[in-house]
């Protein structure tokens, strides 16, 4: 019997655990899921006669340890800050483990140690990092099985709303951990444009966007991630001259979160205090140069050009210039502004969420004109538990988990999907499962 | 005998040292100076009988706590986030310790317990947070004494360079730790203006600044400090209308600074690897947009008008648009133009530093036209070493702790110098030695 423990059992994990809980009985699987709070954990497993639901601290050390000692594989889905104590124990104890985040200088300071001990720490193996790995992978190998060379590489995600759901202007609901949202971006996202190396500040990352589209579902905004020149290495690309990777938000919502971003009402390191003192009109107004004039009037005059009816229509629906009431006795703007939206931007019982994902490549062909191929995926979620997003972070992670756990990969240390032993039989098996790219030469 | 521990021997501790030690024999004190860098603690004891140089590393915990069991007054010089362990190892051993830092979220957490052991938590007891406070109480306390009520109080404070001394055009070189510089401002300002809060994020805080006069020194720039309102309760100023701390330059300074902020340059979260294959107009080049144009050229149309001939002679300085060669192999934004600035910026052997200090008031008088007050303190070092900013960080932290071991006054918990019992004194022995505010009823 081989005994999983899945840390974490937040909005991300529904069908994780729903896959490994089905397949559970042909494999002879024991399944832990484990939260701070047990209800959450003994809702993913009820009916489950494999399932375990226990209540775990991750800062409870000693407790943290036992657990670890007691099982086989680790499926950490905590935020990605805390995955450092999980994996340091699952090193020491020998435990495989896997998670859907980027790999952290923790995680990577294991790798030597995983690899002596023939442990696998698998990483990046959810939607974005995860299926993107995976399916641009499959594609740059197979450009090169041509004897092709990749010229640009652009990829872009999004967790966003299905057309048939949205209805606010910003195109916009919560899928997954709503402060991820409001503090995406902050630092300087790197890629490379042209052969030239670029560092884009956060002061300016929602107002230098790309716009791009998507067959059939019209236009999106994308705005760049933090890194995208480790990927180069990693993904083999060692003549190309542009490379980005970036997240999709409708059209439009980018040049209106600029507006927060410009105010600083996305700062997260300085608190305000006596906040339950103040409206959101006051807090807009304290962010404001001082002048006489009508709130509504002083922003669009902060805002300059940059400003437009599109941008009012969105603040307008969030009630900004009201007198709507801070209900938190303190928190930074960021957590001011983040309970505003969690109110606003509310996935509603019936609402479907919608994954999109397109990869952009150029490439040259032996004989052959440059290239441009398109790949694009759309999966829209079932209602606001069954997600997209919670389908396409946790199946990856649990399929790929089943494959070595069936030694259909051996793989040891700090390890992403984007070797052909793993994404080869993830994307088959996603296809099944109705997570397919569409694939468009475009010239 | 009283034994002092000093932990920090970096270069604010100079004058700190200096008077510990020469009042050392008078009040049977022995003085330990405390350092990672032995060197650095041995420098400052040399030919001081009652002095001892220890190596001292705050991360040895075993150490650490051995070393202040032994001593009874302990005055941390480290960098502020390091004063939490320090802390919280006085109060377990009942040991009184001081600090020149704000007052952390860790020593607030301490107040009670160290009330209850009757162990004092000396605070913000430098220059600025220090002297700041000290000089504003007696004249505020003045103020209410005549019956008055302050309407707004604008404190400003800069550690400058000397005009004998001032050959470079930002008129800025750096007198105490560069990264506290570089870094300065991140997060949100908060202050009081004409009865409304503020809130200035760090994306604005060097375009929106004010300019001050100081009579016989000329104009400087202003830019707010953290958090001006929690000083409205401390210094009991419970009906005032405008209330600003802000941080000095030399005029023009801010305006070239916020090219750094708008470009990115000051972002100290996100690391750039390969920093060495890059030059310093080549790291511009990467934060500028893309454009096929002069290096220059691009700047100034990325700023537009917040661009002017005073600014090109300041990036000039620095060769900015140079071939320079980055030499840190990595580093953040932040960390790269720090060791740019270091070199540019650096105070010479016999380069005077200059502290710059003005408070301007303005109150009620009953039965009279409302009052303007400034009072004005100017402070020029004697060379490299013996530094404006040492003697008034260090001076009144000796000068306080030595009024407290002589029972001069008797406190406990956390304290900042805002009591006349501590203020007084102080200030009578600033003036001893030469650190005279000079004050001036404007109309």
């Amino acid at each position: 019997m081989t005994k999983i423990l899945i840390i974490g059992a937040g909005r991300s994990t529904v069908s994780l655990i729903d896959y490994l809980l089905k397949n559970s009985a042909a494999y002879d699987w024991k399944i832990t899921v484990a939260d701070v709070d047990i209800k959450l954990a003994q809702e993913k497993i009820v009916g489950q006669p494999n399932g375990v639901a226990i209540s775990f601290d991750i800062k409870n050390e000693e407790k943290r340890r036992a657990v670890i000692a007691d099982h086989d594989f680790i499926i950490s889905m905590l935020p990605a800050f805390m995955h450092g104590d999980v994996a340091r124990d699952c090193v020491e104890f020998g435990k495989h483990m896997a998670t859907a985040s980027y790999v952290s200088a923790d995680m990577l300071a294991l790798d030597k140690e995983a690899k002596s001990k023939n442990i696998l720490l698998l990483n990046e193996c959810g939607l974005d990092p995860g299926i993107d790995h995976a399916s641009a992978m499959k594609l740059i190998d197979e450009i090169k099985h041509q004897g092709g060379e990749i010229i640009s590489f652009k990829s872009y995600c999004g967790g966003l709303v299905a057309p048939e759901s949205n209805d606010n202007p910003w195109g916009y609901k919560f899928s997954w951990n709503p402060r991820n949202v409001i503090l995406a971006g902050q630092g300087t996202a790197q890629y490379l444009l042209d052969g030239e190396l670029k560092f884009l500040p956060y002061n300016r990352l929602y107002s230098e966007t790309n716009v791009i589209e998507m067959e059939g579902y019209g236009k999106f905004d994308a705005y760049a991630n933090r890194d995208s020149i480790g990927y180069i290495d990693s993904y083999g690309l060692n003549n190309i001259k542009t490379m980005i990777r970036g997240t999709l938000r409708q059209h439009g919502y980018c040049k209106a979160w600029n507006v927060f971003v410009k105010l600083g009402l996305t700062d997260d390191s300085s608190k305000i205090t006596h906040a339950n003192k103040l409206t959101y009109s006051s807090l807009l107004a304290s962010f404001l140069p001082p002048a006489k004039a009508d709130l509504k009037e002083r922003l669009k005059n902060f805002m300059g050009s940059a400003w437009d009816a599109e941008i009012e229509k969105k603040m307008d629906y969030l009630e900004l210039f009201s007198n709507k009431k801070i209900e938190l006795p303190e928190g930074t703007p960021a957590q001011l502004i983040q309970a505003l939206l969690e109110e606003k931007w509310k996935l509603k019982a019936n609402d479907k969420d919608m994954i999109v994902m397109q990869h952009e490549f150029e490439y040259s062909l032996p004989g052959k004109n440059n290239q441009k191929l398109n790949s694009s995926l759309v999966v829209i979620g079932k209602d606001q538990n069954h997600t997209g997003m919670a389908l396409t972070v946790g199946l990856p992670l649990a399929i790929t988990v089943k494959n070595f756990l069936t030694g259909k990969f051996s793989l040891s240390g700090v390890q992403i999907p984007i070797r052909k032993e793993i994404y080869l039989p993830l994307l088959k098996e996603l296809e099944e499962n109705n997570i397919i790219f569409s694939e468009k030469i475009i010239s």
